[in-house]
C-alpha cells in the first residue's frame, strides 16, 4: 500500500517532474517541502513496484552507470547506493578507501572527479573535508551526490530520516520530534533539524553541557518559528516525545572520565525507558550505534532503526533517478 | 554431458525442490545424502545450461542482490560467490576487510548484517569467530551462508570437494580417500570428513603428531562405521589412495624448526610422488598452495585442485539459487 | 559523427575480424598498423553507439566475467575496464590492493590467475612486476589484458593515447610530437614511442639530463627512421608542436633539491607557455598530474588530458569485445 507522501503532508508538487535533472544535490537546503515530498512520492512508488514486480525496476536506470567514491570508509551509505543503483538496474564502480585511489600518488579531489566523469554517469562523494562536495560539484558536469563531508551536510540522510518520521507516524505535522546526543558535531541531527523547520513541529533538543546544539543551528530554529527547548536529561521528555532521534554521546568530548561517566546513564535507553515512552512513539538512530541503545531494544516494535536503514535504499533510489533525469 | 549425481550415488531426492528456500547455510550437517544430491544435480545443470547458453542462466537471479560480507580477506571465495551470483544475473554488494567497515567505528556483527539485510536478499559472511555464522543467521529474515567462521566450518567448501571427488572419480562409494597435513586445526578437512561419513567410503588420516585429527571428529568417524586409520607418512597409502586430499603443514605448529624439518618431506607431493600412485587417483587441495605441492605438478592430468576451484563456482549457484527460492 | 580511423591513417585492415579473438594483450608491439587502425574502428563504432542508443551496446558482453586484478592501486585504470565492461554489459570481478588478496597467505601470482580463470573470461592485471603479465598469460587458457606491470608496459595506455592524437588532430602522419618529462622510467612514455615509430611522425624528447630517453629506445627510433631531436628546455619545441604528452619530472629522480630546482621551470606547463604554442597544438598527460601542469590549464580547449581518459573507455571497451571475440 502506498503512502501518498504529497497528500498527507498536504504539499503540492507541480512541475516537479525531472526537477533534479542534471543538478547535483550537495545540501539540504535544496530541498524545499514541495521537492521533499515529490521525492517522498517517487520512493513510495518505486517501494510499490520493488514489492510488486522488482524486474521492472531494473528497467530505469539500465546502462546508467555510478561512482561510489569514498575517501572515508562507510559501508552502510556505499552499500546503500550501490544497493539503490542496482534495483533500478545501474553498475556501479566502488572506490573505497584511499589505499585504492590515485590520491595516494598526490592527484587531488578535482582531477579524481573529472576522471571518473569520463566513465560514470553519477558520482556519490564521501569526504572528510567541510565543503569537498560543493567544491567537486562546482566543477562537474554529471551529477554529484553528498554522501557526507564532515562535519558539514549529508543531505540524504536528512530526507530517508523524514521520510522515515513520515512513514513511521503517517504526518510530520504536529509530532514532537527529539534529539538526543552529540547535537554540537553531529551533521546528521543538524541537517535534520533544517529540514524539519518547513514543518509545524514541536522540537527538543538533548545534550550535554559540552555537546549543546549550536548558535548558528539555534538561530535559524528560533527564526522559523518552530517551538522548541533544550534539556540536559532525556528523561523530561519522555513522555511527551513522538519520535525519539538518537545519536551518541562521544566520551572523547567530555574532560574527563568522571564528567562522562556523570551524564552517560541520562543518555541510553534500554527496556525500561521503552516501557515509558508513549505507546504510538518510535525509535531512531542513524547507525552505528554503540551503547546509547541497549541490545535488547532491536526487537522492540517501536524501535524503527532497521527500519530506516531500508527506507533509505528507496529514498536514494529516489535521488539516483532524480538527478539523471529518470524521475 | 550432464553427470546424474543423484543417480550416480543411487540417493532418491524426493521433495527437494525448494527444500533451502529461505534457509541459511551455517554447518555441513545440514546436508543429508540426499539434499547433496539434489544441489549436485542442480549445480550440474546449471553446469550443463553455461556450456550450452549462458545467457539463459542469467535470468534466473534477474533483480537479486547478494552482500559478500568478509570480515577476512578470501579472494578465492568471494570471487566464487561473485561470479555465480553474476552467472545467474544478480547483483554483488562486496564488503572487503575491515577498513572500509562501520566496525572500525565500534559497530558489531549483528548489527552490521541487519542493515546489510535491509539491502540485499542474501548474505555471504566470512569472520574470524568460530560461531559468527550461526548467531548471525540466528537474527536474520533473510538466508545467510557461512563462507568460513575461523576453526569452525567451511559448508560450501565441503559440499564442493565432495562434488568434485564425485565428477573426478565418476562415484563416492567404494573409494579411499586420504586427507593429508595439518588435520587438527583445518575446517576443510573437518567438513568434508564429516560429509563423507554419510557414503561407504574409506578414510586415512595423514599427519603430523602435533597436527592429528581431533578425538571428537575420530569419535564421529568410529561411531559411522566409515573404516579409518591414521598415519604419519604419506607414503605409506601412495599406492592405495584414490583421492588425496592435501593441506598444508603448518610450521608454526611445531616447536623447533628442526622437528619441522624433520616431518615436512613426509608432507610433499611432487613429480615423483606422482608417478607412483594409482593411474587414476586424484590430487585435491583447498588452496591457497604454498610448497606443499611441487608447482610442476599443476599441469599433471591427475592434478584437479584447479577444476575443484571451477567447481566451486557451480556448486555456489546452485546454492544461491536454491536459498533463494529459484531452484 | 564517426571518425573512420582506418581511412583517416590510410590503412588498411583486412582479415583483422576477430584477429585477437582469445588472445592476451601483453605488449604494443602486438599491435602493427592495421590492428591499431582496427581496434581504433571498433572504439568508434562504439562510441557512435553509445551516443545514440546505448543500450544497444548491452548486449555485446552481457553474461561475460572480467577479473579486474590490481595488485597495485590504480583508480583510474581499473575503473576505466570496469566503465568499458559494464558500458558492454558485463560483470566485473574487483580485486584491488593485496590486503584482500590471497597473496596475503604467500600465494603466487600464477596460482591466483589460475584461480581467477575458472571464474571469469578474462583478467586485467596489474602487478609491479617487469614481466608478471607475459609470465601469467603464458599459463593462462583465456585472455589476459596488460594493466601495467612495473617499468615494463602499458599496452592499453599507449593505444588510447595514439587515439586521443588521432581524434584531437585527425590524423598521425605528418605530426611533430613532444614527449616531456621522466623519459627514463615512463613506461607509458615508451610504449607510446615504440607505437608511433610505424608512421610518419617527428618526435621530440624534452627531459633532464638524469631522466633522458634510454638507449634502448633511442635505437629503435633510429633503427625506424623516423625524425627525432633531445632537447632539455621544453621551449625550444614551444610553437613547432603539435601534440605535448606530459609527464611527471620526478624529484626523487635527482641528487639534490638543489638540482631539481634547477630543472623544474623547465617542465611545468602554465597558461603563459599555452599562450605560446600553435592554435592547434594539444597538450596531453596521462595523469596522475602534481603540479607540472598548472590547474587553470584544467579548462583550456587545448588540454586534451580528460578527453583522453574518456577515450580510455572506448579503446577498452574495443579491446574486452576484441579479446572475447565479439569484435
Amino acid at each position: 500500500m502506498v503512502l501518498q507522501a504529497s497528500a498527507l503532508l498536504n504539499v503540492a508538487t507541480p512541475e516537479r517532474n525531472k526537477w533534479l535533472k542534471g543538478k547535483s544535490i550537495v545540501a539540504i537546503s535544496q530541498f524545499d517541502p514541495s521537492g521533499t515530498a515529490y521525492t517522498f512520492d517517487v520512493a513510495e512508488e518505486y517501494r510499490e513496484i520493488f514489492a510488486d514486480n522488482r524486474r521492472r525496476l531494473k528497467e530505469i536506470l539500465f546502462a546508467f552507470q555510478l561512482a561510489n567514491l569514498f575517501f572515508e570508509p562507510s559501508t552502510r551509505t556505499s552499500s546503500s547506493f550501490a544497493s539503490a543503483m542496482f534495483a533500478l538496474g545501474g553498475d556501479v564502480i566502488s572506490i573505497n578507501g584511499v589505499t585504492y585511489s590515485s590520491m595516494e600518488k598526490g592527484e587531488d579531489l578535482i582531477h579524481t572527479v573529472l576522471t571518473e566523469q569520463e566513465y560514470v554517469d553519477a558520482i556519490v562523494l564521501r569526504h572528510k573535508d567541510v565543503g569537498s562536495a560543493a567544491k567537486a560539484a562546482g566543477r562537474l558536469g554529471i551529477p554529484l551526490i553528498n554522501g557526507g563531508d564532515g562535519e558539514g551536510e549529508h543531505p540524504t540522510q536528512a530526507l530517508l530520516d523524514l521520510y522515515t518520521i513520515l512513514r513511521e507516524q503517517k504526518r510530520i505535522n504536529g509530532l514532537t520530534i527529539t534529539l538526543i546526543g552529540d547535537l554540537k558535531r553531529g551533521r546528521t541531527v543538524h541537517s535534520l533539524t533544517e529540514l524539519l523547520l518547513s514543518y509545524d513541529v514541536r522540537l527538543n533538543f538533548v545534550a550535554p553541557e559540552v555537546s549543546r546544539m549550536p548558535v548558528h543551528i539555534i538561530e535559524k530554529v528560533k527564526a522559523s518559528g518552530v517551538p522548541y527547548q533544550e534539556y540536559t536529561d532525556l528523561h523530561e521528555v519522555q513522555k511527551t516525545t513522538d519520535v525519539f532521534y538518537m545519536t551518541r554521546v562521544q566520551k572523547e568530548r567530555f574532560d574527563s572520565e568522571e564528567e562522562y561517566n556523570k551524564v552517560k546513564g541520562l543518555y541510553r535507553i534500554d527496556m525500561a525507558f521503552m516501557a515509558g515512552i508513549k505507546s504510538d512513539a518510535k525509535l531512531m538512530h542513524p547507525l552505528p550505534c554503540l551503547d546509547e541503545i541497549a541490545r535488547e531494544v532491536d526487537v522492540h516494535p517501536n524501535a524503527a532503526y532497521f527500519r530506516q536503514v531500508g527506507n533509505g535504499k528507496f529514498i536514494r533510489m529516489a535521488l539516483l533517478a532524480m538527478v539523471l533525469g529518470q524521475a
